[in-house]
């Protein structure tokens, strides 16, 4: 059976998330969905990040076995023509070794949490930014997010909910960026736990708005203490942007 | 009557354009109705543009005269929460002299025009920029461009229906750049002819294509001949951005 390397860009805004689950659609069942209209055949298709509810990507990463050889760009065509009406896209299909997983051959994923900070309520940027009417000091949530950086217990910034089996997660990078009204906060690892960036993002927030100081963030990561972290940002401003392999 | 100077956001997508007309509802009288509703009097909206249906704008410029005194911020806020759930955004208000005129007052107006070349539908970007599924030469558009900027007779680069006494206007500016698979282009002026950048804009593609020279663009634009032009570009793609006054 052949393996196909998909890359892939939605919109999480109608999605119950990547993985397919009961409560609702799901970005992956609609592109088996789609594989199957296309092959004639089930097949599962494996995605690197499961993302949340209303989490977007730019380039999710997914593998499929199909049952012949198909032309990638073919391939690429065809699945976005039985995706439609969805908000995904197939950027991208490469033919893979078996050895191939989506999710196991990871070695780093990167992603983006973007905040506006405008009095006015978002109009082209709505759902796909966090909305603050208020004023937030970049500097000092970029001067936080060192703390975090490194081989720690991140209990704290991890949902009740993480299945992983070890909080101890390694965090590559975590910069925050001001341009105008835009802030953005770019982070990358091996993997991250359950709710990670949107509870480290939350917890900067309030650095931000100067009820935190950098040491308070540090202090909260320190208590490995779940009660210690900020409120959880919100699914529609972060964005899977990259998955290495 | 004190005069206020909104600066507007909106996504023209659900508009039949900015003006009020009988064929659909319009930005205009979406900010009539909030400032009504808000006033308890009615009052026209003065736009510095009139945006055709589906283009948007970062940042379109009104006036508007009300019958007290509203501390600007106070009066944005106001609008803003009428407005929803229109996809319509109040940036900034500010107090005026009766002597302004969003349109008449304005001195320049830029615009931006978004092309993304690649082979996948638009997920993300969907509604907000032209998909062309081809290779674009961004550098011969930028060439080709060179060639309108200046006083010249528009004709060709001009609707049928458009209402301008002169053919002949003065482009100041109009780049073409490319950052990855997105190509934007830049126009200013102190005014536009009716779908003078969608018709520039349509013409630079074939330019992109290699279908038309640098030279052929600028024989179409001293032909003066609309049957010359290319292609209109779709409204979805462009943007007003700025008005200077």
């Amino acid at each position: 059976m052949p393996r196909y390397k998909l890359t892939i860009e939605y919109d999480g805004g109608p999605f119950a998330g990547w993985q397919i689950q009961p409560n609702g659609p799901s970005v992956q069942a609609a592109l088996e969905t789609a594989v199957a209209t296309l092959t004639g055949g089930a097949a599962t298709v494996y995605g690197a990040g499961r993302t949340d509810a209303g989490v977007h990507a730019f380039a999710q990463v997914a593998h499929v076995d199909l049952g012949r050889d198909w032309e990638p760009t073919v391939l690429a065509n065809a699945l976005n023509a039985h995706l439609r009406p969805n908000p995904i896209g197939v950027l991208c299909a490469e033919r893979m070794d078996d050895s191939f997983h989506a999710r196991f051959s990871a070695v780093r994923r990167h992603y983006l949490y973007r905040i506006i900070t405008r009095r006015a309520p978002l109009v082209l940027e709505s759902g796909r930014a966090w909305w603050l009417p208020i004023a937030l000091d970049a500097e000092a949530m970029h001067a936080a997010a060192r703390r975090l950086i490194g081989r720690h217990d991140f209990t704290t910034f991890r949902a009740t909910d993480c299945q992983a089996k070890s909080p101890i997660k390694t965090l590559d990078r975590l910069e925050v960026t001001r341009t105008g009204d835009l802030i953005q906060i770019r982070s990358e690892a091996r993997s991250f736990l359950h709710h990670q960036v949107r509870s480290i993002v939350g917890s900067l927030k309030l650095v931000g708005q100067r009820k935190w100081s950098p040491d308070d963030l540090g202090a909260a990561l320190a208590a490995a203490d779940r009660t210690r972290c900020g409120p959880v940002a919100p699914a529609h401003g972060l964005y899977l942007v990259k998955v290495e392999y």
